[in-house]
């Protein structure tokens, strides 16, 4: 099951996650302007990215909306940096957060899972319940398929809705149970389950969760430039293993304010992700 | 402000919102064999659509993954649907539920608002809090663009996260709570803020918001083939205005079993929109 690969990359390689999120912003100065297009830019920036850490990174997390702002050239971009990623056997989440009612959400589990978007795991918002993930789930049955669904997210107001309680636990917890009862069946050899959870770099909802849904495998973003650190991020693990955590900006634009940056982003990136796996070395008992 | 004009149109021509979900299996039979590609065949069949029930629809909803299952071509009629519908003067709601952090948020509302996807509405999910919603008011400010985010959906899984009792209230109304008071500083001259709410026809949601939000536009889902009936979502009505009812399959697939269906599609659709505006007619005070 891709569950099991996952997990035997973080075995080997360590839990980073590298976020690819390209914009003008995190570019180097001169590259946009080697392109025909914004578009095509960012697929080669995602590429040379990945060709400088592939062999470090557990997977890539590539994010929709970068490309979906570029328009069709965009998701055209999008789509060929997944099968060129797929192809050279890299493990690559589509962080799209669709959710929809289950005969709209079919129609994504075909873009997403099916069709020409198609990634190994993607990220799902679960606000409409059970119904919506269903159409996901025959995907999930051959066992090439994953899926983290949002359960407490990184940013400032997450705590908004997340964090209500609910019979005097929050919102998010309620979740993750429902997260934990639809992914049972679909447990892998490792003990994961192909139904994982988005949850963010915040040390207590890691804390609280991670030792209730041990079969539950973790994608967390909020480290680095979100402000996540180390320590933060450490209740996510089990033995080591069981969750990757994501960086983006720190990875992307690690050549800001170094030398030859054009020419060496790629390797300031490199530099950037064995950093982080060192940093994160030190909290994975 | 947008919201006036949508709220004009309800009064002129009553609160039908047309649905637009292109798929083979809403198709007259022999319709998609006309196509060169499943995208043009469904971007065509939303054009006759529109075409036949335009002057009696409030507006149109376009759900956007029906088009992203087909692809990058499946994009390209997305985009050119909604350029073509609004170049009409139509009033076009874009079905697209997104919802992330507000780095990302900010390339959404990129490619929704300001970039090639635009529409003159959108549909948010709010998991995230306010700060996931804040690059999208922006576009509000200019009061050419306006949102519904989704509060209480009309699925059967709905309930399962959403009706979960918050301080003895259903979660759903805590996030109306947040839209309403987001949503404060935007509204226009009918009375309505820029800031709606998706609330399915599920009577007893209607019935428990629409005394307290008067100010919030409701985009009505779950009439017709979903299920609910125009008792159903009466409440949603104030003084016969403040709320769209959305059919798609019920006007689309209209043609199902009558004569010369491939001919006749757009004239059967159209004559489901008027028994629709009948129907609802009968319950808005």
């Amino acid at each position: 099951m891709i569950i099991d690969r996952l997990w035997a990359r973080v075995k080997e390689r360590g839990p980073v996650c590298v976020g690819l999120d390209p914009s003008p912003d995190v570019y180097p100065p001169g590259f946009l302007e080697k392109f025909g297009s914004p578009a095509e830019a960012a697929r080669c920036f995602c590429r040379e990215i990945a060709a400088a850490t592939g062999d470090l990174a557990a997977c890539f997390k590539v994010q929709i909306a970068h490309f979906e702002a570029l328009g069709v050239e965009g998701l055209r971009a999008y789509r060929d940096l997944l099968r060129e990623l797929r192809a050279e056997g890299h493990l690559v989440i589509g962080d799209v957060k669709r959710g929809d009612i289950a005969s709209t959400a079919a129609h994504y589990a075909q873009a997403h899972f099916g069709g020409e978007f198609r990634a190994d795991f993607l990220t799902l918002n679960a606000y409409f319940g059970a119904d919506a993930l269903a159409p996901f789930l025959p995907y999930l049955e051959g066992g090439e398929h994953g899926i983290f669904v949002l359960v407490r997210t990184s940013n400032p107001s997450a705590a908004d809705l997340q964090d209500l309680l609910v019979e005097g636990r929050p919102l998010y917890e309620h979740v993750a149970e429902r997260v934990a009862a639809w992914g049972e069946r679909f447990r892998g050899a490792s003990g994961y389950s192909l139904l994982g959870a988005v949850v963010g770099a915040h040390r207590p909802a890691l804390a609280r969760l991670r030792p209730r849904f041990p079969s539950m495998f973790f994608l967390v973003p909020g480290y680095g430039a979100q402000g996540g650190t180390a320590q933060d991020v450490a209740p996510a693990f089990r033995e080591g293993n069981g969750a990757v955590v994501v960086a983006a900006r720190a990875i992307l634009a690690a050549h800001r304010g170094k030398p030859a940056a054009l020419a060496r982003f790629p390797y300031y990136a490199r530099a950037a992700v064995q950093a982080m796996a060192e940093d994160l070395a030190s909290c994975r008992p």
